[in-house]
């Protein structure tokens, strides 16, 4: 809890302007409703006289303001009534009558209460300070710095609402001209404990009155000792206080594990002729080694693939957990209440015709018969799912076999058709894959609750386009994050465009940024593109987890220890600043005018002892804890023999407990593909022809074990 | 030639520095030398009355600083000889007095010449221009907004000087931040015209004056009517000068074109012992199919490969254009002498142990020999190269027989692999592959040169590391960028760490950055990666260049499309706004679920005919420029189907003369690989499970249409 907070003041301010039908608050409410929060505004006083005015603005500090304060006078600056940089007491005794002078000239019969005296600031680093209502992820904070930098170069970072000052401070140094508030060129560095505290004070409010829709704190003036907000700027707005419907974390785990590991399925609109999405599912179901009851619900058919076939799903006998629906949208509502009242838990509806149409009423319909019966529902419009530990295909494709850790989702059944076709040529072991489809229901806090605890699984990789309720999937991939990594291609990153947003804040959260800002708050590793995103998931369960950030790149080419230099840097990878001692062990090993140092450039002429004895000391040093290895195609080591020998010696290694994420790029001729898929099967994330694609996944990892705090 | 130019006048301040020995200007001379190219300074005259000052004040426009001018008085400031700010008449009568008064009060003695009225600039844009001898690209001249901007953000930019004022408008506009020099918070637009001018008039005097080294313009103050150098910077050093060797464009020819369709070779080194690179190298000319002469030189045998051998290239009869030395470096030297006298046009030295290994001597004794007897060196440390129209395989690694229009080079032995096997594997026409190695003398820009006129080669691919003479790279690039796409892979991008440098633009010219702005300058494509480099390499000559800008989606996956969509934005492209009339013709074949706009949604279950249909609409329809298609694998349409459909549909409009750009993302289980290969192979760049490839090849080709003024 955030101390010296008063509650009272804020709710006495938002009732007076609700009660007045207003959106907005007042400049002097929003100042109130700061300082309630222990959020600095400029000082301020109310001088009846002008030798009232003079002592407080000898309290308050000169230069200040003086504005008239009248019911009667509104456009005060028309009327005379406001004068800014009043620097003596004198100024500030003759200001006072001039202001007197001027309001009664404007309007003989104005009542005045005073004169306002107002703090000053003239000088401090700009800044800005906002929270707005993200349809996606709700009270969201956001720092930038002041001026041109947020307008023009979009400078600016989110998070949640409401941050711990230790994110807070994450916030302000994690702007790309954050430099600038340590002080550059001669400036003193500002206080970003008080930009922090802040940033966790707003944080704080927006939490407690959900009903203040935007927040603009802009600008914050920064100083060495201190932080004001000048500007305040709110809207409220009693939508933005609406939350959206939670499940339980039981709640949810409950009916996905019977979704998942079922022990009964019935298959609505089975059929027995080929080509039918209802004889697809079956085939499916029983080739793919099923172990669980299959009962095929069809009204016109007695058996079908040899099992018994039921007009109705009530006519069942026992419980059935899963009901997969491949009948057309209109007949699922009818279908769904019977299912309901058998007590399944998940409804896999595989027909599209709902919102992904249009028609958004059946949609909703179907939801609510679910709800009624505390059924979840998987889909509509998906191409089914998979769960290998169960050998269950659900689906209209083709059974997928390989099993292994990786468990993956899509938004799309086109990207699913690109999981699957690339799982299967990569043979990636798979634990799961998902299509969520028009998420009417079940989403990827759904899923990623059941990874979590799921053993078969080790990674958790997702295709989307759009969360339903961000800040939940947000703190879900957080704690899941924390014990297997959670990758994710967000599609559709730039292409949202600016929201209609009525405050700056509020303008520069309609974009990707806010996105990619709260993913990675979450731990969550964000793929750039589908390819990254299956590489990704394929390759970082089979690297061990780094001890540490020291990156050593062994390689034959001098060319391609450069490129996986620079690859490096673009994945974020350290480079070990070699010790004197690890670099006369390498030169030992390599000849004269080869290159110590990191590349450890063992030159290209060399016998496969001379990579095995370079690799093996890499491995046996506890100082290096990665290696990158770029293979040189030479006839004295050819690419197999070179494959060969790193598997053993990394064998040897993990024989003896030492266990450190090795990456390999190949080049040489076609012979080095073969080598690749040596490596790989091997547990060596190997790529031909490419120096980037290895590190990228090394880097990923990397990611990884830094924000689950392994590092 | 720029007007306004004093060059004697800068002739007088450098001839005086030099024979002062200085390194450096005075700030007084900087801004003479300014001046005299027509760069504003702030006014300044000499007053030698109190009433003088003031009259010069009025002229200058106040407010004004004075100082004291005193041969007696080197610090000004401590002797109380500088007042700035006097914004009166009144302010500068008085300044005057006070700052006489001063200065004898701090040495009686001092002659006083006078007081120095210089005008006070109080507004407007800081900027920073400036310029430096950059090792690679001799003179540059750089931009950037001033102050925290250009320090904290390194938002600045490079052009080699000199510029037009056309190319420095570019610079102008081309920062980070340019939006704030059209005037942002409700700022006026600055002049920058103005500072295109200063841009362009600074190239102008460092390549009239190539020992000025570095020029730093910091800050120069823009406002709506002009731009001021308001501190100058200059330091000099005849070193800053000199120029690298270059041969002229006749001489290249004449030698490469010798060198890549030679009629006789000779092979220094040849054996007949099997693993001898020299066996290699004989076999592969032997077995690629060369159809000249091919000599084996060998003192101690008499036939090898059925080729008669001769003891020294001497005994050879008739001429040889080529030599390839396959004998170790230290005989290089003797047996370049012979193949000099002997009159071969290039010299191939595909041995190692020279600069590479730190045998720099030799190196350079090696190309001295070749100057003088004028034959061209590629090498040393080589594969040797390839060239398929005339089935020349001058290497020691595999022939390769895939003709086709793209020439590769590299710097290093390794990424020569990588290139050899991807080619191999991707079945890539290839009419030259190049190792240059150390690149003692030939280098990219003979390559260049050679290929620019070589109607065998349709596009140029290179890895490089460094540049000897970036700036006959980037002038040489650019001529022929014109005709032929030029893709490079710049390796070593991240490593280069900030240069020692005494200015502020030599500092930020430590940086990839200069590269970078200087390749795109060039109309270079620069590849990202490796892996990027291939594959721009293997598909943009596929690609008919597009007539415009105007790109449409068709796509069978909506989840598809919304990934293509961002790679568009990614690589640069525009996604086509869809007409009316065209959208209504979309919309006439796909389902009324569909979505037409762009992405064009067909949705998934569509047959053949209505991605045929959609296919043959984008090609017909003269606004439509390009197409990119997403294919989700289903039953009704299979992965080959459509790869089929998709290359018969391509196939008739080409038959009707009708070329555009056409790329394909596929996603589906395996087979969609075939599908892949089997439209690459007919002139549409495919690939499965990835969305990013096949617009970044599209993105890579509209790069260079664009650059190439073919859009």
């Amino acid at each position: 809890m955030t101390t010296g907070t008063d509650r009272a003041a804020v709710e006495k301010i938002l009732a007076r302007a609700a009660a007045e039908g207003r959106s907005s608050l007042t400049a002097p409410e929003g100042r109130a409703v700061c300082e309630a929060y222990g959020i600095a505004t400029p000082q301020e006083r109310l001088a009846a006289t002008a030798a009232e005015a003079v002592a407080q603005a000898e309290e308050i500090g000169l230069p200040v303001v003086l504005k008239i304060v009248s019911p009667d006078i509104l456009h005060k600056t028309e009327a005379g009534g406001v004068l800014v940089g009043l620097r003596s007491v004198e100024e500030v005794a003759e200001g006072f009558a001039t202001i007197l002078a001027n309001a009664k000239a404007y309007n003989a019969n104005a009542q005045i209460l005073g004169v306002q005296v107002q703090q000053m600031l003239t000088s401090g680093q700009e800044v800005i300070i906002g929270s707005v209502s993200d349809q996606t992820f709700g009270k969201v904070v956001a720092f930038g710095l002041g001026g041109v930098l947020v307008e023009v170069l979009k400078d600016v970072t989110f998070r949640l609402a409401p941050t711990s000052t230790e994110e807070a401070l994450s916030m302000v140094d994690g702007i790309a001209a954050a430099e600038i508030l340590n002080g550059v060129r001669g400036a003193e560095a500002v206080d970003k404990a008080a930009l922090a505290g802040i940033i966790h004070r707003l944080g704080q409010l927006v939490t407690d009155f959900p009903q203040l829709a935007e927040v603009d704190l802009n600008p914050v003036l920064a100083t060495a000792s201190g932080a004001t907000a000048v500007d305040v700027r709110i809207l409220v707005d009693p939508e933005a206080a609406k939350e959206p419907l939670r499940f339980t974390q039981e709640e949810i785990l409950a009916s996905m594990t019977r979704i998942m590991k079922p022990s009964a399925i019935a298959v609505i609109g089975a059929s027995a002729e080929a080509g039918k999405i209802g004889n697809s599912v079956m085939k499916n179901l029983v080739n793919g080694g099923y172990a669980g009851e299959i009962h095929p619900i069809n009204p016109k058919a007695s058996e079908i693939l040899d099992r018994k076939a039921y007009a109705s799903i009530a006519d069942v006998p026992g419980e059935i957990d899963v009901a997969v629906f491949a009948i057309p949208a209109k007949f699922v509502p009818a279908a769904l209440e019977e299912a309901g009242a058998k007590g399944v838990a998940g409804a896999i509806l595989i027909p599209s015709g709902f919102g992904e149409t249009g028609n958004i009423a059946l949609q909703d319909e179907v939801v609510a018969i679910a709800r009624k019966h505390g059924v979840r529902v998987l889909g509509p419009n998906i191409y089914g799912y998979y769960y290998t530990p169960e050998n269950l295909s659900a689906t209209f494709c083709t059974p997928y076999d390989v099993k292994g850790g990786v468990a993956l989702s899509s938004q799309s059944g086109g990207i699913g058709m690109a999981i699957l076709g690339f799982s299967r040529s990569a043979k990636m072991g798979v634990s799961s894959i998902v299509g969520v489809g028009n998420k009417a229901d079940i989403d990827e806090d759904d899923l990623l609750t059941f990874f979590e605890q799921d053993d078969n699984t080790q990674l958790i990789a997702m295709h989307l386009e759009d969360l339903k309720d961000g800040r939940s999937f947000a703190e879900t991939a957080k704690r899941v994050s924390l014990k297997k990594p959670v990758v994710v291609l967000k599609a559709g990153r730039t292409s949202q465009g600016a929201k209609a947003a009525s405050s700056h804040t509020g303008a520069l959260a309609g974009d990707d940024k806010v996105y990619d800002d709260i993913l990675r708050q979450s731990g969550v590793i964000r793929a750039p593109g589908l390819n990254d995103m299956l590489e990704y998931a394929r390759g970082i369960p089979l690297l061990p987890t780094p001890k540490g950030e020291n990156v050593v790149i062994i390689t034959g080419a001098g060319g391609s220890g450069v490129l996986l230099s620079d690859a490096c840097v673009d994945n974020g990878l350290s480079l070990m600043e070699i010790p004197g001692d690890l670099d006369e062990a390498f030169r030992k090993f390599i000849p004269p005018f080869g290159a110590a140092g990191n590349p450890v450039d063992i030159t290209g002429g060399e016998p496969p002892s001379t990579y095995r004895n370079t690799i093996a000391l890499g491995l046996s040093d506890e100082r290096v804890h990665s290696l990158i290895l770029g293979y040189w195609h030479t006839i004295v080591t050819p690419p197999m023999v070179f494959a060969e020998l790193v598997v053993d010696v990394v064998e040897e290694f993990r024989r003896k407990g030492i266990h450190k994420p090795v990456v390999a790029s190949l080049s040489g001729d076609v012979e080095v593909e073969e080598a690749s898929d040596h490596l790989y099967a091997n547990g060596i994330v190997a790529y031909p022809y490419t120096t980037e694609k290895p590190v990228a996944v090394l880097g990923a990892k990397y990611r990884w074990a830094r924000s689950a705090g392994r590092l």
